[in-house]
């Protein structure tokens, strides 16, 4: 990712990157540190994975233009290069057309299934 | 998606074009017809969406080489191209680094979120 319209910023643990529900005009490489993703369903916290070095959240907010799926909080101090809305999604419009057309419908597909967990009740096995 | 190592496939209304759970060695072009795309949570179908016309199915297994997600089923006679393994992988290999990333990071979100739905059990609203 170019560094063109990207601001390196700096998080503490347990500070929240963005909640579930808010509008989204970043997406965030991480450089260092461990971040955890996760839903709210029926006031129940769902953890559904972390991201780390390398790795990149907040981006399905500017491929689809809905708010955020889910809530990112960092469980380390964090270093992450926050890139904005246009330089993301100049780099998505070289990205081939079928290639595009994966990543919405997965987004589709994530977004479909989050609202099918909040709709249901989570229970222990 | 170019033709080489693809080929065209029929199926008819209500046919099961594949399982979840099953492994998967090929992905589908949609040219005709409507299929749609399920779950079954603790032996309820979950209805997640719909594929049609210029959509493709049936990747997930191909760029995570895990079981199928989720199960298919056309609702409508319908036309397919069937894309084999070597061939969608060999376009996936031209995707640059940070879009493949994207994808699989996608694709294990759906992943976990499928089992976040295993454990959950539906319930009205």
């Amino acid at each position: 990712m170019a560094d063109k319209g990207a601001v390196t910023i700096e998080c503490r643990a347990g500070d929240v990157l963005f909640e579930q529900g808010q509008p989204g005009d970043r997406a965030y490489m991480v450089r260092d540190g461990l971040l955890e993703v996760s839903l709210i369903v029926n006031g129940d916290k769902q953890v559904l994975g972390a991201v780390g070095p390398g790795e990149i959240v907040g981006e399905m907010a500017l491929i689809d233009d809905q708010p955020r799926m889910a809530t990112v909080t960092a469980l380390d101090d964090c270093v992450l290069l926050a890139i904005d809305r246009a330089s993301f999604r100049t780099r998505l419009d070289a990205t081939d057309k079928t290639t595009r057309h994966l990543l919405n419908r997965f987004i589709h597909l994530i977004r479909a299934m989050a609202a099918r967990l909040a709709e249901s009740r989570a229970q222990p096995r």
